[in-house]
């Protein structure tokens, strides 16, 4: 395997930090989806592009790290990273296309806030992401990462009122069905964001 | 960042032994709720009670690592670990606020079996955490580690035959889904306990 | 603790590749489920008997982590992918058990799409897999890792596609959700694959 003479560990900051911003994008770009009067199969599409930019940087970022002798973080923890960060836009992107795919057309509140929820949670992970080039600095990042974990307990709870009210006085248990899973991957999304700010918060751990 | 002049590493133990009783008092809490003939807001929100005393020793526990020079484990396992256990937890929260939010009166058979399961797994899961502070003695720690892998797979088998029992002769599609979320929440909180002992097994070989 | 008092490293590497092994065949077998025809509890219980071989064999290669002073791979790294393998044969499982336990009779044709996926996932897993004796030959290794993120995206897609065609125009609400799950439970034995995939490339990272 060829290897680079000289690696330039900044560009692995680069990657996550490119990565992140187009996890904010997606998720901005859902909200939007789902604040109603949007062309929902050219939204999709337009997730489905970031998701596939995101993976070639994914894809990109571990063929560096087999060409390079040093790393600034662990190799594996570099590896660990990129591969959960990955995991939000994937839930971004299936929150997306089960709207398209399900024909939902008439947009529903909870949908709204969870994606709200997201946005602020995704753009708190790329802050922690972007304190990773100076793991000293921990605080900034520790704060990010908690906040990330405050909105997973927000998503959470309105994820559980929102399943509430879609079975109170439901009449199409396929809409149930339908809106159930829009619900849970945007949720899950969520969840995805504190996966990393774990890791994150894990890497300040180990580094300070 | 302030850090502890003299930082009593045994306090980490108390952290997880801590955290292991507050989800046994909800895993037995949850199996008293769907015994039925329970105020159910009442019982789901001491679970929730329970849930966030947890959150607080996590947190105070990951804050805890941040002010400590010398930790008993690595950094990154006790962060796995206390982090892992919440999961166990907020199962445990899901099942009983799905119970509550669904109006689900009338308690299920399989619902019981399961709960018991969780009981036992999450019994076991605190004798495993009982024994990190002494990983030389690994005998009774792995013990209880298998008997958690033994409960996962019981509490499988109750599911599968639950979710059967529960399409069998179904007239109300909603009722069905409600009590899946239900019965997939408690069989999740077990499958997290089998999480946990997993990382206790690992730390178990890594300082064999 | 009785230890070994020759330790033969290459052992682990056995245990791995025999593991995979029963995955591909469970896989195989799960394929000839979906194609209809098929006594379906005569072809569960053989699924479910292979699961438990490699159950067998998790707990044999844990047990010899125990016994052995030298590993060829970390001991942590050791049981964490023999812990992921047996994710996968558990969700091939899963889906047969759902098969069965449903009453589904009457296969569809992207329940046999999906299962194609995930015989050519476990099986390139398996590549993966059987080169982990020598991971300095880390090219023949990387290009199976690639192939099981490849299959993951494309079982990701089949997934959504058959969702999508399940509601559409749908009757009957409970079969709608069983097939879900089937699909569903099929495509994380994909995803599954991958998570071990994932590890293996991380261990190729650790050890280039």
């Amino acid at each position: 395997m060829l290897r680079w003479f000289l690696p330039r560990e900044e560009d692995f900051f680069g990657f996550f930090e490119r990565h992140a911003a187009l996890t904010v994008q997606g998720a901005r770009e859902m909200r939007r989806l789902v604040q109603g009067g949007q062309d929902i199969p050219a939204a999709a599409t337009r997730i489905k592009e970031l998701e596939h930019q995101a993976d070639v940087i994914t894809h990109d970022c571990v063929e560096r790290l087999h060409k390079t002798f040093i790393t600034p973080l662990d190799r594996d923890d570099i590896h660990q990273l990129i591969t959960r960060m990955d995991d939000v836009m994937d839930y971004i992107e299936a929150a997306a296309f089960s709207v398209m795919l399900y024909d939902l057309t008439e947009m529903k509140a909870p949908a709204r806030a969870l994606a709200d929820v997201l946005v602020r949670s995704s753009e708190a992970m790329a802050v922690a992401v972007g304190g990773l080039n100076n793991l000293k600095k921990a605080d900034g990042i520790l704060q990010a990462c908690i906040e990330v974990n405050r909105l997973e307990n927000e998503g959470d709870d309105i994820l559980r009122a929102a399943l509430a009210e879609l079975f109170r006085g439901a009449t199409d248990p396929l809409l149930v069905l339908k809106w159930k899973e829009v619900y849970e991957a945007l949720e899950n999304a969520t969840d995805r964001c504190e996966d990393v700010a774990n890791v994150i918060e894990g890497l300040v751990l180990e580094h300070a």
